[in-house]
């Protein structure tokens, strides 16, 4: 029975240790986590630079493997922690997990799967907790409201946006044609993206006057449309930060969304504390 | 006279089918509609992609007509089930719906025409009512009233701008020259658009170092003014929505901005009306 | 002395036909004067498209011509008009009508100076009063004095961003070098202007990782500030709007720069109506 | 101790005329100093031209050792103008005046190192003194209390920004490869930011259709959260000049938002303490 205890104290220590960063060895458990993360992260990349790979190809893929062999140590650990492991090998950070160590194991069966595993940038997530980012998460909340409140607006805009370039690349098609690079119809609402978002590669350009004059007024257009979704993020923002920051609810009604300047309840005109 | 009867029944049952979306026969209709719409336009594309056009040649070519068809039989039927056809023909809905299938005949006659068709794009509007989008379209009156409110200053924006491209490329026409690939004002007016609005082709640029000078300047003043129809929409749309807000001020201290949802005055707890 | 009299009437008639667009001889000259310079705008740059010079060489030579002999008769119309003509001819619109004329004669003794005709796009300012648009004025002045308010704001910011394309241009030039285009450092300057503003023509790319990883700072750093000035912008516009909108001064102490939510004169407390 | 009381005196009179700009003498100091240091940049510039260099090499290379020896003269003698130069020499203004001329000397040792002495255009702070721009540093505040209150949001932000570049840039590379120019993952991260951040240069673009599928969804992505640090900006600029406003808050009706120069409440007319 005593071992019976150890094993559960083992698994309690190891939740501890992996799960939180809480202890000292929570903590450094986290810090070399991250740590051996970036530079994974790192290694995968280096792997595609070819002066580098040449040269370090051993060292490389040395480095590779005993990252990858760590990070499947520890999401076997993570499993071994938890009671319903279930719930975290299904979650969206139990599977960043599992993405990170399988794209190098799948390499030896099918070549250029490993570069996927960059997914691990994802795993720096984690550095919010060993930050102890709480307000961080706050912060995103703001975010997070502005942009769901402006769904609706957003979409709208963005259907308006599609609608744009399917056209406007169709009539870049016809104006000049597959002789000045606009070879297709897709080719060319690519080329319409490429302008209306003012990026503007310059791999395709028009050449004719006409088409000129056509691109003349989608940049313009672009330039000025950027300011619909700025002026909607801006308001809701704006608007999400007042009703967050009061953080009161009224002691009758219950009502909590109040402004910052509300001294009753707006619903049922009790006075706030 | 029962004829008579079926045939006025038949016509109601029509527009029930065609023009509404609340019953079972009427969502399926309008689903159909907007997949086949999506295809078309898809279609549409894909033909002007030469690898895709020479392999699926009559594929393609009988989709198109099947489509077209299909669209034509539907704008009759539409024209038939309303009983006052003339109003449907010549609005936008109308004339869209007949633009949609229109080129394909035109191409008969006509090489090229048929490309105006991806014009269908526009049909895709009809997804708002399938989705019973009413909310959508309370949220784009937002923007429309902000647009509206601001018409003027944007004008004046839009005057200042064009004046500021013609003559800046003049300027830069009469600096580089057409060995440097300004040929003409109108063209260096295009290069000037696409340097203002950040775009940035790279098909024209400066190559002396005055021209590179006044690029430098034309460049900061894109980026600085792209502030002011910002600035402008965002006030404007912020103003739209406190004034679509509560317009009632409060009868003991005056304070005017409430919500729409306020029941009593959040400032002193008086009831409004 | 009834010549002396036709005189002066003749001048007070010119008077109100040149500068008032209140009758109706006054509107049509007017309309036909905006007409004209938009003529002459257009003529000026197809003289500069090759195809279309070699083609109407004399059409464009006679419309130039006409163009500037009528406006030389305008522009002499203009000061007999007036009894004080003085401060017209060194008003900045009186020197824009000046200028609208006078390259083409300089033309004659100096090639090339006929382009800065160009300016006669200036003179389409006078649309404004035809169009009786006064309010479009008014929605100038919320601008202007959003942007005087924030004249110290965008000066500091100014210097910012000018210290910053110096340092960033430099050490670009030490990176990348003269092999890699960036031959000098003012030419470095104008690529980190070229970057910052988020314009990227491509003339000049970093090659180097190192120069690649900098310029990618430069891009992430343009793209983040340009948050500023917008911003900026913003605030001020909304609170110039504000304050302009509540046009009521204090009785008591005569104050004006009234919120649009003021009852009371926030500087001697007296009731506003 | 007369010369004891001279020496004295004649370190409070260097004082007075390096340090301060009150006096005649110490406004010339400044301006001339101004003068040297603008000078300077651009000789600097100048040199790394090469037309300009072979040309004018011995002018810019006396210019060059002037400047350099003036910068030393003026560092030594603020050295002895203060009681305590240590406080001055480790300061950021302290040590930016030592990098104004040390890169020259230095130049004498390793080549290239003069360039760093671009580094005098951060000298140029002084502008604000000489001025007497005060109110240009206070408008500093608002800015950089607005830039500290969001700079949680910013890190965020950045956080998403920098995860969303290695992750499209990864699969980009995959996409792409190294024919078409995404030679390395770093090469594609590049580019990646290239494209989000709207700048599109066009050295490295996409070329297969997926590729461009992605690169435009990219480009849009971009386009769109530019409105989040404008937006966040834009609110916490709003806020921070808020909260520079009067605080306190009405004591008859509770209104808080008063402006800096309210002395009665705005909305009912009591008097503010």
């Amino acid at each position: 029975m005593t071992e019976e205890l150890d094993k559960k104290d083992w698994r309690t220590r190891l939740h501890v240790i992996i799960f939180e960063a809480d202890t000292r060895a929570g903590k450094l458990f986290d810090v070399m986590l991250i740590f051996s993360i970036f530079i994974s992260v790192i290694v995968t990349m280096l792997t595609t630079v070819d002066t580098i790979e040449v040269k370090w190809h051993n060292e490389l893929k040395i480095a590779e493997w005993v990252l990858t062999i760590l990070f499947t140590i520890e999401y076997i650990l993570r499993i071994i922690a938890l009671r319903r492991p279930k719930r975290y090998i299904v979650s969206r950070l139990g599977l960043i997990d599992l993405m990170a160590f399988l794209p190098t194991y799948l390499e030896l069966f099918m070549k250029g799967s490993k570069y996927f595993s960059v997914i691990r940038v994802f795993r720096l997530i984690r550095i919010f907790r060993i930050l102890k980012l709480v307000p961080y998460v706050k912060q995103l909340e703001y975010l997070r409201r502005a942009l769901y409140q402006s769904r609706r607006k957003i979409l709208v805009f963005a259907m308006m946006v599609l609608s744009m370039v399917v056209i406007l690349g169709s009539f870049m098609y016809l104006i000049e044609g597959a002789d000045n690079g606009f070879t297709s119809i897709p080719r060319s609402i690519y080329w319409a993206v490429v302008t209306l978002t003012t990026v503007g590669y310059g791999d395709i350009s028009p050449q004719t006057v006409l088409g000129q004059f056509l691109a003349s007024i989608v940049m313009l257009l672009g330039y000025a449309i950027i300011a619909v979704p700025t002026g909607l993020i801006s308001v809701e923002m704006s608007k999400s930060i007042d009703q967050i920051m009061n953080t009161q609810s009224c002691p009758d009604c219950g009502f909590s969304k109040h402004d910052t300047d509300a001294k009753f309840c707006k619903i049922c005109g009790k006075k706030l504390n």
